[in-house]
């Protein structure tokens, strides 16, 4: 049984706020891939857009570039080996989802191969065209079009991180392999002047 | 006695690789101001290039646009207050320096203001002019030109995090001043295929 929910659009970018390192996901007719990506972050709420940095040499690129579409996974701590696997093999030897034997639905409205299994979060982005910024910089807007979490780590447009949901904490890289886990929630009090 | 340590520039994106909520400061002339930011990521490692969201409304971006440099500053898990409170309040109101009692020093290439006590690292950035992407998404692309962190947590170009260093810890904004902090660094494991 699925714990994922829709996530109403004005706190998608919510799901990215913190910085965890994502899937990219893409189709184009038969084929298809999945990439991790360091490099991401919300660039504003309402309507909510995004920024991710897809370097030009992946497959995923060339993908989304076709199809003017991609899909964001945001793995949680038990995914951190695959994420890491599909980070340091290329969609055009092999295809990941079928070597790595990685279950995916199809997104409501895009149709893009989405994770679930492990993953806290996932959104369908469309690409908003921008050819400098992605010749320049590998960095490619996009709007999302629709998402959803598992309601056992964010419900009601909040994440919420306790022991109780461990393993979809989610997974930031710090270069090599290594990754931290965005644990520990903790609210912040006001400073005295 | 500061811990911190020059980060050789081809490292400096390493910092912020995994997503931290960072600090960003500014001066131009007499005035100066720090701000909180949840939205900056790398773009590439050499040389090294990031883009940070500066919303078009903050003292911020108008002092770094004036003088066309601005400071990142990395909070550790003990500056969780202080980035909330930085990141609520503005510097047209208030010179939150003198108001929060924040230290600074004088960072050694462009002289920006930047933060040591609390913090993991910082890295001095000088504006990339992109007027489009400036306008449209607030999105500011710059080049770090100096940058250095504290050894304790950060060295030889890697971060090491464990319970020694635990104020030092990144954090990651969730929403309305609840973080998450970068911790328990795990070592993803090649999967059979």
């Amino acid at each position: 049984m699925t714990h994922f929910r829709s996530v109403a659009l004005e706190h998608a970018s919510r799901l990215i706020n913190h910085g965890p390192t994502v899937l990219v996901t893409s189709v184009h007719g038969e084929r298809r891939d999945v990439m991790a990506a360091a490099w991401s972050m919300p660039v504003e709420f309402t309507p909510p857009r995004i920024a991710v940095v897809i370097d030009k040499s992946t497959y995923t690129r060339e993908l989304a570039m076709a199809s003017g579409v991609f899909g964001v996974v945001i793995p949680g701590a038990a995914a951190i080996d695959l994420t890491f696997a599909v980070g340091s093999t290329s969609g055009r030897e092999i295809d990941k989802f079928k070597t790595f034997g990685i279950e995916t639905i199809k997104g409501p409205v895009l149709g893009l191969p989405l994770i679930e299994t492990n993953c806290a979060a996932w959104l369908e982005c469309r690409l908003i065209s921008e050819p400098h910024t992605e010749d320049a910089y590998d960095t490619c807007f996009a709007e999302v079009v629709s998402a959803a979490a598992d309601e056992r780590i964010f419900s009601n447009g909040h994440w919420n991180v306790d022991d109780s949901n461990a393993s979809l904490h989610t997974i930031h890289h710090l270069g090599a392999g290594k990754f931290v886990r965005g644990s520990s929630m903790q609210q912040a009090k006001p400073l005295t002047r």
